[in-house]
C-alpha cells in the first residue's frame, strides 16, 4: 500500500474521503484538521488520546516539576510521537528521551531539542547515526554504561570531528543496562575524560524494579534505596572533578518520590497511564494511582454476537499489548470482561445484571499497558469528545532499528 | 521519518548508503537485490527469514495438498507480506486469505488473486472497500456468519452494482464468529440467497481450538469432531441446491488432519513455524512437531555485559510478541536461557557449563509466536546463510484497520 492509500484509506475507510486528506500524505497539511471527523467514522481498532486527559496529565507534571525544582524529560518510548513531543516540550520539558536510534531520528527530524539517548548502543553504525544528528547542530546526548560504547562514540566523534554530551549511565539495582556505582561508573567517567570529543554532563540512573512496586511506602523505600547509590557515585564523580550538572532517571511511578533528588525525570506513561500503572497504588493510600487519568484507548467494533452470553470484539493480541497481567478494561460501559480471542478478536462478557453490547456497537478500552500497545498502530487519533481533532503519526515505530 | 529516509537509514545504518537503496522509495526496484549485504550490516532488532527454510515448509505443504486432493489458500494474517504472498501462489496456492481489510487491500494492490476476507466486518466503511476491491475486477470473497453482515454487503453490493461471492463461516465450536452449525447457518444461507448480487459458494469452518492441541492422537480427535459439524452443514445446505464448492479451513496444526475433508486448507504458520507450535507433537508421537521449519528469527545484539551472570540483547517486549507460553529460543548457541527485561531488553543467562554471548555479539532467535511477532516489524530481511537475498515490506500491518 503506498502512502497515498494508507492515508486515504485509514481515515475515510476508502468511503468518503475526507477533503483535507484526499492528498498524497506528503502534500498533506502536518496538523490534520479533521473537520467534522468524529470517533463514529474512525475504522476500528483505532488508537485514541482524550485530548482533555492528555493535557491535564501534562499540566500536572509540569507543575509538580515547577513546585520542586525538577526538570523533566518526558520519555519518547512511551509515544514515539513528534506531535506530543512538541507539547511536551512546549509545556516545559527540557528535552525528550529516546530509547532508540530510530526514535533520536524522528524526533531531531521533527526538530524536538534535547533528545537524550538512554539505551545503550554498541554498533558502529548506530552510533554513526547518532553522531550525525548532532553533526548536523542538533542537541543530542547519549548516556554510556560500557567501555565499549565510550570506545566507539570517541573514535567516530573524533573520525567526524563532532563534539558529544554524554551521561554515565549507573546501574542501580535492574542489572539491564549501566556501569555498577563507585568505581566502575568512576573507571567509565575517566576513560570517557580522555576522549578529547566526549564531555561527561552528569550522570543516569533508571531503577525500573522500582516504578511498579505496590503501595506508595514500598515504592518510596524501593526508588530511595535505588537512587542513593547513584547519588553517591555523581558526588565522587564531582569530587573528581566531573560536570554533573545532570541527574536523568525516574518514572511515572516515582515521579514524587524522586524529584527532589534528580535533576530532571525521565517520566513516560504519565501522558497516558494504563491499567498496569492504575492497580501500584497512589500516596493517599487508594488502591487505585490516580495522579494522572487514563486518556489511551483503544476503540473496537463488536463483530460476532452469535452466543446469547459472549460478543467477539475486533481487537485481540494484535490490538493490545500482552505483556501486563492485566486485560483491557472496558470504559463506559460496566460489568463487561474482557478477555483474549486469537490475534484479532476479543471476546466480552457480561456480570449478572449487566448488559452484553449488541453487533456493531463500539467501546473504548483502557489498555494494559501504554508503550507496547502504541507500538501496535501507526497512528493515534486525538480526540475532544465525540470529536476527532487531530491525526498524529506515531512515527518512531520500533521495526526501524 | 520519510520514506526514502526510512529504507536508506534502515537498511545502511544511515552509515554507508546501499548503491540500489539510496533512491526515494518509490523509484526503488520492488526486488531490492542487495549486492553484499549480510547479516552483520543490518540494525538489530531485524527480523529475518531463511529462505532454504521457507522454501522448504512451502514445497512441503504444496506436496501434502497435491497428494491429498486438497487446495491451501495461505493465510495472510501470518504474514501481511505480498512478497510472501506470491511466492505461496507461484507455489500452488489457490488465493490468499486475510484476516482484516487493509490485508485485502495490500493483496490485491499487490495484484494478488483469490483473496478471502475469513473475519466478519460490520461496518459500512469497511464494507465498501471490500466491494471497491470487487468492482476493480479483482477476485475477492467474503466470509459471512451474521445477518446483519448479509444485510450490509448485499446492500452495498445494490448500490454499486457489484457481484460478490461469499462463504457461509460456521462456528465449529470457537464462539469466536460464524453462525451456529445446522439450521442458523441454513438460515443465513438462504437469506444471502435472496440478495441478487451474493453468491454462495460454500463455507468456512475454522477450529482454532483444534490447532494447538498436543499430541497428535489428541488434535486429530478435536478437530474431527469441529469439522463433522461442518461438513453436516455443508451437505444439507447443497441438498438446499446452495453451491457448496468450497469447503475452507483448518490450520498449520491440522493440516494433515483436515486435508482429507476440506477443499481448501487456510493454513498460515507453516511458512514460518515457532515455539509456540513446535511444542505440539509431531504425528509421529514425537514431542517436537518438526513437519515444518523454523525459518523465522530475530536477529540481535548484546548490548550490556556488566554482570558475570547476564547480558543483555536489544529486543524485547517490542522485539517478540510475549502472548504466547513461550520464550525466544537462541538459535546455535547451546544452554541460553532468554527472560524480558522490559520493552527494549531482553536477558540471557547460560546453563551451567555454557557460554555467554560477549558485548557487541550478534544472536538469532526463534520466535515464540510467529504471527504477532511479525506484526511489530515493518520488513522482513530474506537470508540465505549469511547473505541477505531480498528485503521484503510487511505492507500490511493491523494499525490501518
Amino acid at each position: 500500500m503506498n502512502r497515498r492509500t494508507f492515508v486515504t484509506s485509514a481515515l475515510s475507510g476508502g468511503f468518503t474521503l475526507h477533503p483535507l486528506l484526499n492528498l498524497p500524505a506528503a502534500q498533506a497539511p502536518k496538523k490534520l484538521r479533521n473537520k467534522g471527523l468524529t470517533k463514529a467514522d474512525l475504522p476500528t481498532p483505532a488508537l485514541l488520546v482524550d485530548l482533555d486527559l492528555f493535557e491535564a496529565n501534562l499540566k500536572i507534571m509540569a507543575e509538580h516539576c515547577r513546585n520542586a525544582g525538577c526538570g523533566f524529560r518526558p520519555h519518547a518510548k512511551t509515544h514515539k510521537c513528534p506531535d506530543i513531543a512538541r507539547r511536551q516540550i512546549a509545556a516545559g520539558a527540557l528535552g525528550i528521551c529516546v530509547a532508540t536510534v530510530p526514535e533520536a531520528e524522528a524526533m531531531v527530524g521533527s526538530g524536538i531539542p534535547g533528545v537524550l539517548l538512554t539505551s545503550p548502543i554498541v554498533d558502529k553504525p548506530k552510533i554513526a547515526r547518532m553522531v550525525e544528528l548532532a553533526r548536523k547542530g542538533r542537541s543530542v546526548m547519549l548516556a554510556l554504561g560500557h567501555p565499549l560504547q565510550a570506545e566507539l562514540l570517541a573514535a567516530e566523534c573524533d573520525r567526524r570531528s563532532v563534539n558529544v554530551d554524554v551521561l554515565i549511565d549507573i546501574d542501580v539495582g535492574d542489572r539491564r543496562t549501566g556501569a555498577l556505582p563507585g568505581e566502575p561508573a568512576l573507571e567509565l567517567a575517566r576513560q570517557i575524560g580522555k576522549c578529547r570529543r566526549l564531555r561527561v554532563r552528569g550522570v543516569q540512573s533508571y531503577a525500573g524494579f522500582a516504578s511498579h512496586v505496590s503501595g506508595f511506602a514500598a515504592r518510596e523505600k524501593a526508588s530511595r534505596g535505588a537512587l542513593a547509590k547513584a547519588v553517591e557515585t555523581r558526588q565522587r564523580l564531582a569530587k573528581a572533578g566531573f560536570d554533573t550538572s545532570i541527574h536523568s532517571g525516574g518514572s511515572t511511578g516515582t515521579y514524587n518520590i524522586d524529584s527532589g533528588t534528580l535533576t530532571e525525570l525521565q517520566v513516560g506513561s504519565f501522558v497516558f497511564m494504563d491499567a498496569n500503572y492504575r492497580v501500584i497504588g497512589g500516596k493517599n493510600g487508594h488502591p487505585v494511582y490516580s495522579d494522572f487519568h487514563p486518556s489511551l484507548t483503544v476503540l473496537t467494533t463488536v463483530v460476532n454476537a452469535t452466543h446469547p452470553d459472549l460478543v467477539s470484539v475486533d481487537a485481540g493480541i494484535k490490538g493490545f499489548a500482552t505483556d501486563a497481567p492485566q486485560l483491557p478494561e472496558a470504559k463506559s460501559w460496566e460489568g463487561l470482561s474482557y478477555r483474549r480471542f486469537g490475534d484479532e478478536f476479543g471476546a466480552l462478557s457480561a456480570a449478572p445484571g449487566a448488559k452484553l453490547p449488541k453487533i456493531g456497537d463500539r467501546l473504548e478500552f483502557i489498555v494494559p499497558h501504554c508503550d507496547p500497545t502504541v507500538n501496535l498502530y501507526e497512528k493515534i487519533y486525538a480526540t475532544r469528545g465525540e470529536k476527532v481533532e487531530e491525526v498524529w503519526r506515531i512515527a518512531a515505530r520500533r521495526e526501524t532499528a
